[in-house]
């Protein structure tokens, strides 16, 4: 019959034996062997490259164009692991990375998705998978008490939450909802009318989610952040724009406030904008993706203060909270909003527990109809851990992070750009304070490319307030002090390298 | 100190040790004991009643109101879920899962998410994790190769595919590049002239979609099928729909044709419907979440016949592609048009490789920014098994939905409602054939509801055109023929339970 490889044209099976995907000793097998390769690459982390080094299209050398006719046995793909996808990865559980906010693990969250997939219940509805919806109703009312949230927040109460994939499905579907809301009374040809909130600082997914949603991109309000200000919203700012919104004959509809800003952590005061927000009807949505998960320790707990008068919150275990993606909490004071947005009814769905209304069904909480039993992840996070460890956990890194702030501060030719508040220290190298500001930032930028190219650590940077910066995100769930104190080092070096070079430069300049 | 179970508040860390939430070697434990927990949980499941018997709210009253504050050993977890977590379970894995379309898993999927897991990369766009990003334009190449779509929707041509969570994200987002085209050139307050198109057994989650982006619930329509064309969409009546709306002043939009309906399977005639879409320069979308993974089989291919005018296409490898849950492929003509619509350009996530446009970043591909490596786990399926196994594996699910269907013809009480196309059945009890149709629908829920409260089995129901029927949907990953023959043996025993009732209802009225 000859190759088939490219063609796959047989309508007969190939001799194949019998094909059973889910044998459970193969499967038994299999998975141990997985378990081991993983346990081995944790292990070793540290021997990669933090940031991978290879160029743009180098997988595409490596592999064939099309998949195999006939099956390859697993240790195969394993080596291919090993030699083809780790050298392409990014390693965002190392030790070493430092950049964006750190994704982190634990293995009880690992074990946890585990029993995730292996169940594989798709939580469309409660009856699909009764466990699946109650656990999520238990999980998040447990991390609201862990946050202290009001009870309005919670199914034990008069609101509720649930999981979502990313922030920007948490926002998309408090916004329809508010959309949904505000056109009902003014008419759903006057979608054009509808104005939303946030500051320069807030995270760009924000824009999209309101694109997504119909909102015109002019009537997206971002309103300047300043650094007196530490980068946060203004309430007299936002006010200002609102009435001049309402003065236009213009809606508006959504604020979002953050706590814990991705460029540098700035955290709005709720308190203060939500008295805006409720002033004009607003919904008002807290983003507190990153910093939200530090408020389960006391001594954070502040930031959230003003929570009881938003409409909905959302945070990101996946972010520091030891679960692994995709994981974000959203909390709502009315469900019933979302479910109305939101809710579906076909046929093929339709049950007894639903029709009663006596059951939270989660499809309507969410874009689509399909979920995960992700609730797990968390419940085993929480459980293995307890809040005790949870909150060392999140101490830890704010005091590795000060321990980073205190080296920048010990070093004259460095400086802190945006106050420490968790653990993100944003910091630039600048000898020459005096001098050309563009210098300045080539001087980082330089600095930036020098220190991630060594592969040794991975930091990233942004500009805020016209200023570029090195970012230096503590909390990656290997990291120890002795990693933050290396990863300094190494700055410094760097800085040592492009000083140096700089003053010959000058010496070459100036001698003849 | 006293208990703070339920007070967290203690700004001092409790005396835990070091917390270490991944060392190596104990994830290596734990992660061997959670495989061998699921091993033997896919060696027993039959044990377990399919369909879950727990009441609503059986799970709060099993578990504390709180989390714990002090760790918890893994093992009390695991009991729990052996004692609360599985009880509440619908087992979609079991054999004998028939209902709505199974979920299809393998161990190649499993150990791919494992390691998918692992990495724990978040990749946004090319440089946070080169390996992701490539993976994914590799396999969404190979698969588009399996079903032989044009080179108009893969890298290696002019388009290109891309990993969504569900149909619902990517519907979402070509309707959004479609929308955005189309305001560019009728101007953004003209959002409530769009109009949307699809069938009466378009999935429900088209219409949320559709509302999502904007789209006036009165502007999206829904064509009626009928059972004299197997309920697919007409052409013809699509036709007369656009031109009226047209003649309106309307602006036609975007079409959904579904290869293979939720209810029925049916299948829309792509060459027919793109036609009028083509003449009407509408976006046409094709979902093929249940049925495209048959196309991999030549002996189907042709029910993708047209799709090389098509805009955009859908397959959720979830569904039969046996790769867990959630994974939509999603394959464009014009990844540019998605890219203009979703794309966000914050200072932080800026990079030489973005920049240079040498790359694919993928946040511009979807609702969110961040995203799971779930290129690896399809990578693992098609090389585990190759595409012999993965088209043996659609047919032996179709023989044994065959072999379901003789059964039914085989019993003069029952009837095949819509011929099968491919591995649902749909059928009904219908013995009195002259009889009243209300009494042939009660029959049926009697049936349905006599037939699940056993534990036994698991189906569903649907209602077209206006009949009650129950779908018998074979695929589950472990479903042998002798479960569907089981299976079968329950719905008659059923049956005979059911009109052994009737009948001594009668005989009681008749006789005195």
């Amino acid at each position: 019959m000859g190759s088939l490889d490219s063609n796959y044209d047989t309508e007969s099976p190939a001799s194949l034996g019998q094909f059973r995907p889910l044998d459970p000793e193969e499967f038994r097998k299999q998975a141990h062997q997985m378990v081991d390769f993983i346990a081995d690459y944790y292990k070793n982390i540290e021997s990669y490259p933090v940031l991978s080094q290879v160029e743009p299209g180098y997988l595409q050398t490596c592999l064939p164009n099309t998949a195999p006719y006939q099956p390859e046995p697993f240790e195969n793909i394993l080596r291919d692991v090993h030699k083809d996808i780790i050298p392409g990865m990014t390693h965002w559980l190392s030790p070493n990375f430092f950049a964006y906010f750190p994704a982190t693990v634990s293995s009880a969250a690992f074990v946890g998705e585990m029993l995730c997939t292996c169940f594989n219940a798709v939580g469309f509805n409660w009856l699909a998978s009764p466990a699946a919806t109650e656990l999520e109703m238990v999980v998040m009312d447990w991390l609201a008490n862990m946050l202290k949230l009001p009870q309005s927040f919670m199914f034990s109460g008069t609101g509720g939450g649930v999981l979502q994939g990313t922030t920007s499905e948490a926002i998309l579907c408090t916004l329809i909802a508010a959309r949904d809301r505000a056109l009902e009374s003014i008419g759903v040809n006057n979608i054009s009318k509808l104005v939303v909130y946030g500051s320069d600082q807030t995270h760009s997914t924000y824009a999209k989610a309101c694109k997504l949603a119909g909102i015109l991109p002019c009537n997206i309000r971002s309103i300047s952040t300043a650094a007196v200000s530490n980068f946060s919203l203004s309430p007299v700012a936002l006010r200002r724009e609102i009435e001049a919104d309402v003065a236009a004959g213009m809606v508006p509809l959504y604020l979002c406030a953050t706590v814990g800003t991705t460029s540098t952590a700035a955290v709005d005061s709720l308190s203060l904008v939500a008295e805006v927000a409720n002033d004009y009807g607003l919904w008002f949505h807290v983003d507190a993706a990153y910093a939200g998960s530090a408020c389960i320790c006391p001594e954070f707990r502040h930031y959230l203060d003003g929570i009881e008068r938003a409409d909905s919150l959302s945070l990101s275990p996946h972010k520091w909270l030891l679960s692994y993606l995709d994981c974000c909490c959203l909390w709502v004071k009315r469900p019933s909003l979302l479910v109305k947005a939101l809710s579906t009814d076909p046929e093929y769905l339709k049950n007894k527990p639903s029709e009663s209304n006596s059951v939270v069904d989660f499809k309507d909480w969410q874009v689509g109809t399909g979920r995960r039993f992700r609730a797990l992840r968390l419940w085993f996070v929480m459980r293995s851990y307890g809040v005790a460890n949870l909150q060392s956990h999140i101490r830890s890194d704010v005091q590795m992070a000060k321990m980073f702030e205190e080296f920048v501060k010990s070093d004259m030719r460095f400086e802190i750009v945006v106050p420490r508040v968790f653990s993100l220290v944003c910091f630039r190298l600048n000898p020459f304070s005096s001098s050309d500001p563009c210098n300045t930032e080539s001087l980082n930028r330089k600095l930036l490319e020098w220190v991630n190219s060594t592969g040794r650590v991975y930091i990233t940077h942004t500009k805020v307030g016209g200023v570029y910066m090195l970012r230096f995100a503590v909390g990656a769930t290997l990291t120890e002090e002795r990693h933050v104190t290396a990863a300094w080092k190494l700055i410094q070096e760097g800085a040592d390298a492009l000083l140096n070079e700089s003053l010959s430069l000058i010496l070459r300049k100036v001698l003849p």
